[in-house]
């Protein structure tokens, strides 16, 4: 069960008002990364975990991120507070309104819907959406995830953090980028204190393919390291060798019923383009006089591309 | 530039069709963990890339993707052939086809809508977004949000694989499966190859606040392990400790200027809940001669929360 | 600041795992009327909150809010602990696994992607969003909401308690129920406790239309009641009195410079469709031999409306 | 049938063009309180509704909202008419056109999608959606949802009237926030000619957990008022009585199968978190010769949290 | 499979850093009618057709698609490369940072989520959504959906090119244009030699009504054209002709079961709103001193609409 | 403005309740190709029109979308009315409720949710977004985009009237399917009454793109037609021509500020994977006692690609 305590985790000290900043601020309060998507991704991991150390742990988090809610969600109100009288009260003549919502960022969009309240939307108006939270259930998965969200979580405070010259907005900020880092080390500790967590689950790979590296994008720029190259790995360089990388011919079948051929067939035979005709199409009725409308200038009169080729050998190249 | 061949990378044999499966596989289609998702990570990575090795690696990755996202498509078109030409021809009586369509998972919304083709949607029929993609364009927290991505794909597979008999689905699926697994290994090998990887940015973490664990779920249950003890920690017990963290009271304050100090005072006023007052309301007006209609009959007539509490300890404990 | 005790705020005890009913119950979860919305909606509107009184009163709510979040959240990961571990430890025959999916409800699809977790989407799969919470930041208004809120959410409990014979679970969500017809009390007296709360905000409205009822859809069944006839209210039934409204003459117009004039008339005379054409088009071209295909079968033959209308006197009326 | 006459509902008279005032208004158009919401809404319960006076009522007033669409959206159309002109003919040069653009509210990413027309999204760029409507098919519930609607939709047009200074647009949005007040006068006249509306549906609550208000946020800033105290209420504000509410012990329990507990307890071995290990972590491989980076500086070089808040007593206290 | 040359589809020439344009590129990155919308469009019905040749040409297509969106999202990369290196190295001072990511557009949000990344997002910030992709499995419909995405796309590029004088972004953007005018063009060629694609599928239309036009919205400003009038067309003027077309009564029944029917009643019986009460509700008791707040200055003390009008008809008319 | 006629335009008669198909039929109530789709896509161009033929004409056809709405919202409403009494009413036992909701298709949740009124989901519950409307303000592609549009619906009408034999649903559904096709045919006359309408829009597309078909998958089953073969088309096989088309070296360029460059080489330094490391990662620290888990059963043994290869040469073709 939930209780609450009037005082918030961290102290928060606005010198001003800022819609602006406050719509950036939104980011950490309804973005993909903040913290109400740190606080439902934990809290519904710690529902279902069977483990007793992890479920503390996770509720222990979840719980923590609530409050850093509660801690962005009291700073982007106490930004808001003057557009939020100033809506409320209409005490503005309405050219100064228009422009006062138009002075910057979102803030105008947001201040019009939510009047000036924190709302669970990213810094583009967004709303939050439970897409963003990825509990598999799977917790080798799951902490993964975990820390990969508590360092997505880092950067994006330390780019409000960098915005804003405000010292207790800063401060906070401060606090609350520092409390992520924290918490992945934490998830870190409950991951490698699996001691089998890697791959993760319980199937075991395919033993040919889980050392292969193909490279797939070749030309210039093509480069080793240890992520494609050593004893650790089969780099394939000649890319027939996976067309494809199992014993077939690559094509795809699958086996049906007569009435399943039949109907394909008969579907196939009524809807077949005909690669012998040459239609008339809607295109041909609706080019006008000029026929199409294309225009050679910008490329000196080239009728195809090796022709324009030609051409622009003699052009100089560009700053790179 | 994207070049094709016809031949897929790793061939595809399906024994017979079958929609309800086929609705299972979509997950790895177009669900937040599958193909499409994996290859847009690492493409919109791989575009905005510095370094060299990084670059090349994700677009190998990127474009690998999008063969496996061609595997699995194909995997779920042979699987539909069978609903796909009874739709398109009509071929089976109304009670026949109803049926067929209801017949197990969400083929039949699926099949209704996208005629048997394969969607980018997920297993439930929700479409695939780009919220799922979660680049952050700081690559060590990137490098880390792939790593927990192909560890919930991996996971998926598994699933996917232990539902389904079908020995040449289960093998594609094995090959799908085990590549993720690779992928991890080269992402992880490209996280630790940078020298300073955590904490992810620039910026440092405040030192007193980054080995603080707070221990806000208390009572039964309580735990110690290596995320929250040890040398490493200071773990607070005592929450009030941390109500507030820093050296404030733990309210939230800003600065206002006159008019808005004036503006909100009015809007308070003329707004308050006076709290003295008991008003009749909507509820008083709408409740019937049932008066608001409450039953006693679960809980043997208590009067309040302690009565009841005093009643129900002669109750049997649930199993647990 | 948050804090959490590890016991519920009602006990749950699950008779045996179902996770089709688990399904079900995840509408209270995380659909638009479940736990999630309530306790994100009146915690964004306290954060805001100019007046103390209903400050106290909208985090009280929402803090409760999240302890029945874990409630249903326990229920159903309680549900879910047969396919959980089934799942995890691939410990039935695919066939078996396959089947035990598709045995009813959505749960096949919420199993596979999120594991048997308790997962943020409503009972069709569908993620949470925060356009669910409809605070616009202006109490008057959002007081209504919160109370509308609640009688969709008692409702929806409603309907769970009548599908399951569990008796723990049963009595559980009779529980939350109640709880919720209680928080609608609350709000009910936080409005109304407001001297002046209708109409909401601070504009008075236009007397004249402030009264108009405009009867737009008429014919059979047609009818009268106090929300459009009495003293109260100018009832328009003759329609032609409000094309338009006001003095004018229903026409939108907007004054233009000269530049923008001729941009308009060059863009409409560019772009004009001739109505004294009559073009061939795609259709035309498309129509197969059999001429756009139509059929006379279903109406006997008739060429047109009319013609249809008077052979169809003599059929037999259907039973309504 | 739905049938139109060419005159609008109300004359929209527009002085000039600005696309940043029309970027707003979408908030009317296609946002969540917008007038498609309204009709959808009332058109959707009208088509189920069982009583005639309220079907008759609800399709008056969904129509009704149809023609409020069209007012709105032509008032937007005019106000872009400058930039349609613009975009279509491209008659400005480049910057001009990219400065146009950017002049101010996101009407350049309108403006640049849907080329100046009226499009269905709210004033951020968020496509209507029809989670917004919240129909639920019990009509006590519906009404007061209605009721609230109305609400919200005439605090945006106060909004919005408040930014504008043109006459005709005021006096447009006037007649159209005046209506929502009229139709919120009819719903709630429906609402409570229900002889016994509350509460919702028609399962009673449990009488000892109707009454009780539980004051879970405690601390400096308690109230009382008539939502939590009086005759009425039973106010809970000793927590632990209410972990749990009921009778039981506040966990949560389920009777599992054999072969469920078997699964279970393979699945918690082999993923344990060992409490007693103290592992080396992905951290400690990645942080560089900094040594996880964190800093001394804002904190005066205190070691933990104590040590912290005894060297902050010094410090001055922020203006509130 | 695919495979991948790092050199570009069309080289990349970007003269200087402009996050705010590059803002608006999104459109055709992760907008709806972007590259990844074509790409994916085609390549899902590509994966399904049993058209060899047209099975050729949307893979040869969506292909293509991909070489597009690396190239535009190329140019995004080198817009925002300023904004990159400014955000990852907190080089700027904080009020600077502010301004550079207020300066114009949507570049604030979009840098601060994905730092300076092109993202999958439109130019307002929305997620890209499978729901743009529109295929529906019959290929005469989904090649005309593939016209229209083609023209689509072809708009949102000459707008670009319309807002840029940056001589390399314009010219790619020419290139990009002018492949979905020649994509537009075998669309429209696959259609067209299908002998018989009018109408889409196999089920003819009713005769009657194949030819019938409902002249629904009648007044000022009623026209005819070919698409109306002519021998084709049965057009219907007078409403009352097909209210209904058929030959019912145009109401809605279906045939209840007893218990069915039972319950319906007892709905409306338990649920009905009395036509005859007047009964107080929350709007009266809610309506503070000034009893319901309307104001007559607006419209001259007119009582009702009648007399209004009444009034208007002195004034002098808009300008149109 | 919008006026209602009771009589729907079509007489619904439904033989009885089935939820089921009622779910299936939501489709096109709040499907993407549904009618509120069709009546918003043409409402919206409307109100925007120039062309005062057109503008007529998209009014005409919405306000008829808007009826045709009603009526497949009336149809599901019959469909349903068993389920509503039921659920409102409670009068089933609740494992005969549990049952009857997931007797087959999506019934069960949409009737929890909303109660058995229509919703505007689409029959796997998504809710209805306008993205799926896809006006752009430009009407050459408008038109196409309306054309492609109805194609959508008669193929979803036909294969809804594929899965029932209630005669009266049958023919409601084939009235509605109808009417697709004569819209469509007034979309056509209206597109190609509009003398210059190819490409869309008003600038030019570079001639020697408009013809270059570049055959970007090859393999077996490369094909020729008249979309890429012919006197229009140059064709490009050789894919080294087309990187890039043009006359740079396909590679992607900007010019910097020195300060730019500075950062971004600090950035790249800062973070560069050493591609020379081989760096201990989490992946070797979480790889239990099994080393990475793979297993060779499935392939026999092969060591790697080459030898799979060999050793599956003796195995059997499957069957295509």
């Amino acid at each position: 069960m939930f209780v609450h305590n009037k005082r918030l985790q961290y102290t928060v000290r606005v010198a001003e008002p800022n819609p602006a900043l406050a719509a950036m601020l939104l980011e950490q309060f309804g973005g993909p990364d903040g913290e109400l998507a740190a606080a439902m991704r934990y809290f519904t991991q710690g529902l279902s975990e069977e483990d007793p150390g992890r479920k503390d742990m996770l509720i222990d988090i979840a719980t923590e991120e609530l409050s850093h809610l509660e801690v962005i969600g009291s700073i982007i109100a106490m930004l808001n507070k003057g557009v939020k009288g100033d809506l409320a009260e209409g005490s503005l003549a309405e050219a100064e309104m228009f422009m006062a919502l138009n002075a910057g960022g979102e803030s105008h969009t947001h201040s019009l819907l939510y009047g000036g309240g924190p709302a669970l939307i990213n810094s583009a108006g967004v709303p939050w959406s439970a897409a963003y939270v990825d509990s598999r259930g799977e917790r080798t998965a799951d902490l993964r995830s975990n820390l990969a969200a508590e360092s997505r979580a880092k950067i994006i405070y330390e780019r409000l953090i960098n915005i804003t010259d405000d010292p207790g907005i800063k401060e906070a900020l401060g606090f609350l980028m520092t409390r992520e880092v924290a918490h992945q080390k934490s998830f870190e500790k409950a991951l490698y204190s699996i001691e089998d967590n890697f791959p993760p689950g319980k199937l075991p790979g395919v033993e040919r393919y889980a050392n292969m590296y193909v490279n797939t994008s070749q030309g210039e720029g093509d480069m080793t390291g240890p992520w494609n190259d050593g004893e650790q790995w089969v780099r394939v360089d000649d890319l027939t060798e996976v067309m494809p990388s199992d014993d077939g011919d690559g094509s795809a079948s699958v086996t049906l019923r007569a009435s399943d051929t039949k109907n394909l067939a008969q579907l196939a035979a009524r809807t077949a383009s005909d690669p012998s005709s040459d239609p008339l199409t809607g295109v041909d009725l609706g080019a006008g006089p000029g026929s199409g409308r294309t225009t050679e200038k910008d490329f000196g009169g080239a009728k195809d591309v090796q022709d324009a080729k030609r051409q622009a050998a003699e052009l100089t190249p560009p700053v790179k």
